[in-house]
């Protein structure tokens, strides 16, 4: 068990948590290099255990599917679960590709000369120890440790019960990599199985530096209300396309779906559809029609109604504007002007995804300037917000959060920054006693 | 009053937080020369109404006076209250030099084709409306309305009631010249005065991107924890200097008595002396008597005591290692090695600054790399842990978080970024069926 120290005596989420802190300490220190062979040697041993992941994880489904049954879990929590032979391809696949990501440690953000001989730089560092929270998806484990891994931290993976045989496995495979290849300890890479792990977790404020939580709104919020760690999630992700009166018919009618239909389930799915007045009454049939066709239950404020008298739409209330959906269902707005779209999205948005549909360089300028969001898009799906597709090489979450990481979490998310002021002696009394002044002086090259 | 609309009826907190918002929205499209333009006119007005200021504080002065007779005011609160004409001439002096730093808003920070076509643009861009939660120290509301106005953030800031007066003066002049020069709303600079409106405020999640608490290690706890909108602060600088055994004694003993005594109540002085046992004997009698001579009670380790018997040193205890005296105490500790240096101060410290004395390269940089601390020096007093020193200008506060910013926060802590990605009908189905991949590639010069 991977929780349990050689006597079997389970250890504590406190014990855990000093553990991987002490792990961390040490894994600050590793050279790029040697964090990389790591890396490739969990790809490796993914592939010679292909086999064995997928018995642990048949067996993890077997009993997952009489919870299912139950009513006890979702059918998509159930989907989620599964790991392929494909899976297990992808999951070596990335791997390789952060392992091929520039090192985001050591690297120097600003150097300034204070004074002579007195040198300020600011330099990348790892946050040190960084939870994560998840629910079914075994990926989550080599995808999350592997960015962790690369920028220096520690990590304490909590999965789902449902999940904890193929996680178990994916966990040991790290932790003998670790141990064979760093020489730091195997708990930089420590797997937390119980459930009542959580509430342990969330007081380790001395302990770990940040907590990433993925999964329902609910859960997200429960875990932000109650952590005295740092916490970085999304709780609701309401994205919205606005087709603009310059849009282009057949892209807003291809994002429109695309952004909808795609992965109606997953956060950077469209839940709102503005449209300009303009073009409202020649938009709004045809996407209406591939919409329903594709199974899409619409709503529509009244000038929308107006226009699809035949399609008997549901009146959109303040609460559709203000839902994420996540599932086959359109609110639809028709809007005066890009102002009162541009006021809707600051009203009803969670700060994610927002795409502009248009030709107008000018309103597009507006949308991606003004909008306040992670992503601000133009003739793009919302459906793009994604590390992976990003070229983060892969993520750890999404944050609504302004501060720290914004959208997509890769490696940048995961590290810190510290000043080092190298001197020769220098003290404050030299300088508020006016017998030398600093005089700040960037030496940091233009980039 | 500041906090009244037209018709004299006070706002709510967060009727004021929302035509903050409002502001904020326009504020961040003002070019940097219109916002640097506001910078200087309240410079020009800042010097101009030096005597109403000095006016408006020698009342604030008498009240307080009042105050700290009956033991409701500390002498240090009431010393930070005076506004004399020195510190105006600092104001305008520090509004002069925040308008020349370079414009940390429409930053690129990065830029990534993801495919033909489809590019991916990192901006910096405000955070929004960022509160200020600040005692006594009238100098703070220049300051921090500076960094956030050139940053394109509104700001709230809610000073002590001791400074009322003083306060409302100097946030007039930037609503005068921000309604007069920007065409902005003036509550992008807004006061907010009764101690009610701080509880207020920690329920804005909506309204607030971010509060920065200033004053006692209470108070900011205390924020943090009733707080639904971000807080980044310091609750505590327990700051250590490390004096190894190959320190420059005539460095290490203007060091020690620099980073103790020059300014004891400050966050980045030091609490505890570290020393290595090989240089105890001969480092510490000297240092002592400095100490001493200056005021300062020591307490010591059994081995501290053992070397200095006549100073008679009180016990250090572990409570000792855990407490920021904000005074003249210091307590000291004899080491064995670097590692126990290393060890004592990833037990004890606040995270916030930490010094090795050493002229051994191999060391300092051990120290410099393995310590988690905002700042990590060499040869250099703890106190130059500060914005205006580090050449940011200005602080808004000292972060000791390690998310988002770190140690002296200047107008970087108070901006985001968005990610703009621009395409032509760019839809998810395209590469989920695998008609065409993803190849993220780096458009960024490396700086």
């Amino acid at each position: 068990m991977s929780n349990a120290p050689a006597g079997g005596v389970k250890q504590s989420v406190r014990e855990q948590a000093r553990a991987a802190r002490a792990a961390a300490r040490k894994l600050a220190l590793v050279s790029n290099d040697a964090r990389n062979e790591v890396l490739l040697d969990v790809a490796k041993r993914t592939e010679q255990s292909a086999a064995r992941i997928l018995a642990a994880n048949a067996e993890d489904c077997r009993a997952a599917e009489e919870l299912a049954r139950g009513g006890k879990l979702s059918a998509a929590a159930f989907a989620r679960l599964r790991v392929s032979e494909k899976t297990v391809r992808e999951m070596v696949q990335r791997l390789e590709e952060v392992s091929r990501l520039e090192d985001p440690i050591g690297k120097r953000l600003a150097t300034t000369e204070l004074d002579e001989g007195l040198i300020l730089y600011k330099e990348s560092c790892p946050l040190g120890v960084v939870a994560v929270v998840f629910e079914s998806r075994p990926d989550v484990v080599p995808q999350v440790a592997a960015l962790a891994f690369k920028s220096g931290n520690a990590v304490l993976l909590k999965g789902g019960a449902e999940a904890a045989r193929t996680n178990e496995v994916l966990v040991g495979l790290w932790q003998e990599a670790v141990r064979e290849r760093s020489g730091v300890a195997s708990a930089a890479v420590t797997l937390l199985q119980s459930r009542a792990d959580v509430m342990e977790l969330l007081e380790l404020k001395r302990e770990v530096d940040l907590i990433v939580p993925r999964g329902s709104r609910e859960f997200v919020e429960f875990i932000s209300a109650n952590s005295k760690v740092p916490v970085l999630g999304h709780g609701e992700g309401i994205c919205h396309v606005y087709v603009d009166r310059a849009a282009d018919f057949a892209k807003a009618h291809a994002i429109v779906l695309d952004a909808k239909t795609q992965y109606p389930a997953a956060c950077n799915a469209m839940e709102t559809l503005l449209v300009h007045q303009d073009v409202a009454d020649k938009f709004l049939p045809q996407a209406a029609a591939k919409l329903s066709a594709a199974g899409v239950e619409l709503r529509g404020c009244e000038r929308t109604r107006a226009i699809l008298p035949a399609v008997n739409l549901k009146h959109a209330s303040e609460v559709d504007w203000a839902t994420e959906y996540s599932e086959l269902i359109l609110s639809i707005r028709v809007v005066d002007s890009l102002d009162a779209a541009l006021d809707h999205i600051a009203e009803y948005g969670s700060l994610h995804t927002e795409s502009i549909v248009t030709e107008d360089a000018a309103a597009a300028q507006r949308f991606l300037d003004e909008v306040d969001a992670a992503g601000v898009y133009q003739n793009v799906s919302t459906r793009f917000a994604d590390g992976y597709r990003y070229g983060l090489g892969s993520e750890v979450g999404i944050s609504n959060s302004k501060l720290h990481a914004r959208g997509p979490m890769g490696m940048e998310g995961l590290t810190t920054y510290k000043y080092k002021l190298v001197g020769n002696g220098h003290i404050i009394s030299t300088y508020a006693r006016g017998e030398r002044t600093l005089h700040p002086r960037s030496l940091t090259k233009p980039s």
